[in-house]
């Protein structure tokens, strides 16, 4: 008997081995009334980072956005990580240093400690997990199963700008492969480049909302695109969503380069991953309280009942299943 | 400026990026007079283990066992883990439901829960990443520095098993790698193979060091072999070590597979990883305590003045510098 993993997906894969797809962290009770967190994330060379084009020192600072975004999603607060690395001969002690350098200044900027790790020889190519544990009061702990019919369907910031980066750094690369002093062209699109490479793990909004005292009913970290990620909050809700078309925001530097490379811009901001922004639902009467927040919350959408399913509205009130793209 | 990594080595290398080699895992201190503990430990195909021989089942518990060992070696409880697998299209989902009974067999015999996990896709072989969270009380921790002069130096079974196993299968990788059908010959060897491809992790020694209310002054896994091991804590704690050639508790089988191969016994027990005893020192008077534990525990010798250096001291009293093999 062989099942193909593909013919299962990563999501089918992990409820198949592990009894169903968690939050974005695991929620151990501390024994005082709050959780302790913990979360792990793996980074392949060729997979999810290619470094003919990924600076190390920005893949140490990614790796600790990665992993720290699982924490705040559920409102937390994280304080340790550890990072395992498998590495090849063909990167050098600087490269390494380089990806510390980057990781450290992650850290310091989300008052996190790295406080262990593992390095180990890799006979293919570099090999990274970063484990992060966290902690978070048990008034304020927000899972993906909490979204309730009627809530407001939030995101922190533009979609979309990572995924055209990437497909830029790819463009580039290509274009590029045969020149011997390639100077690559990214004029006017730093900005996605900085989404692709550099994104910043949103500490600053659990933050606010703690400040503010919000309590979001659901929570997820957008990583494998907005489609995909608000599926698990109606799926682990039991809840269905409308999204706005005309309220998808969209950075002019991804509509830009979706025009120069004949993308979808819609298709970028739905489907496209990577950008470890926070989608999170609260209820109806917060709309006002979340957008002056003042870290960039759009709402875009809301809650519908079960057997609804998740929609985009289009200007002219027309409906488009939402359907998460395939993975593995 | 390009720095090979070979030229600094494991443990240079880990110095150099985090400023230090620390102890097996991470201590934080909780807030409540203990601490908590974190330790990260990276697996990868080709070098670490290979699948050829490696049964899945056992690959998932050893990995466990990995990663829950170095929670022991602070004399901790181990709580929770993670896991995170890059998994390559060669694996079936069969394959991946074998690891985790595996992982979950070991779990349950440790009193230990899978909290977690990711699963991304490999385009080389499996990686694979485990993640331990647990605790310890203030007044239980130990750590690698100390070591006191006098102190006994303690293991907790026979030293080579999990070495010579390995050399075992790797001979019969090479002898059938031609053969349709191949029949490996492992008559005798059985409790070698054990070692190498299901090592326990020795949650029964803490236990009954906890219950014999003794506190170790210093411990360590040992994962890379007595030598190396035992340097890491003469060098955490500032001193030297007697260890006695006549005392290493070598198995009957590992003597006998050591003569068929032609492999010194001792340099197995010096230098072969793998193992996941405990290596531990107490002061000097308690012998009787340590041995009477009823878990095994061997004393080989004892702890000596910074400066003396670490030694194997033979029969006739000649004395051996201990040196760590190379690694990365």
């Amino acid at each position: 008997m062989r099942t193909e993993i593909s013919t299962l997906g990563e999501f089918g894969l992990i409820e198949r081995l592990t009894g169903g797809v968690g939050d974005d962290a695991a929620a151990i009770e501390n024994g005082a009334g709050g959780y302790t967190l913990m979360t792990t994330d793996m980074l392949l060379e060729g997979v999810d980072f290619d470094l003919t084009y990924f600076p190390m020192r920005h893949l140490g600072y990614k790796t600790v956005t990665v992993g720290v975004s699982d924490i705040l999603a559920m409102n937390g607060t994280a304080g340790q990580l550890t990072l395992a690395l498998g590495v090849s001969a063909k990167l050098a002690v600087e490269d390494l240093e380089e990806f510390y350098a980057g990781a450290r200044k992650a850290c310091e900027e989300l008052g996190v400690e790295i406080v262990g790790g593992d390095t180990t020889a890799s006979v293919t190519g570099l090999a990274i997990c970063v484990s992060v544990v966290g902690s978070v009061a048990g008034d304020r702990i927000v899972r993906r199963s909490g979204a309730r019919v009627n809530d407001l369907v939030c995101i922190t910031s533009n979609l979309g700008a990572a995924y055209l980066g990437l497909h830029l750094l790819e463009r580039e690369k290509r274009a590029l492969a045969e020149v011997e002093n390639p100077e690559p062209k990214f004029e006017g699109y730093e900005y996605l480049l900085e989404r692709q490479l550099r994104p910043r793990a949103r500490k600053d909004v659990v933050d606010a909302l703690g400040e503010a005292e919000i309590v979001p009913t659901a929570m997820i970290d957008i990583s494998d695109g907005l489609a995909s990620d608000l599926l698990q909050i109606c799926k682990a809700s039991g809840v269905g969503a409308r999204v706005y078309l005309d309220r998808l925001p969209i950075a002019r530097e991804t509509y830009a380069l979706a025009d120069e490379l004949h993308i979808d811009p819609v298709v970028a901001a739905l489907n496209g991953g990577d950008d470890h922004e926070l989608l999170f639902t609260v209820p109806l009467g917060m709309q006002e309280q979340v957008v002056q927040l003042g870290v960039g919350v759009e709402v875009i959408g809301h809650i519908t009942a079960e057997g609804t399913g998740a929609a985009l509205v289009t200007p002219d009130g027309a409906e488009v299943a939402i359907k998460a793209q395939g993975f593995v």
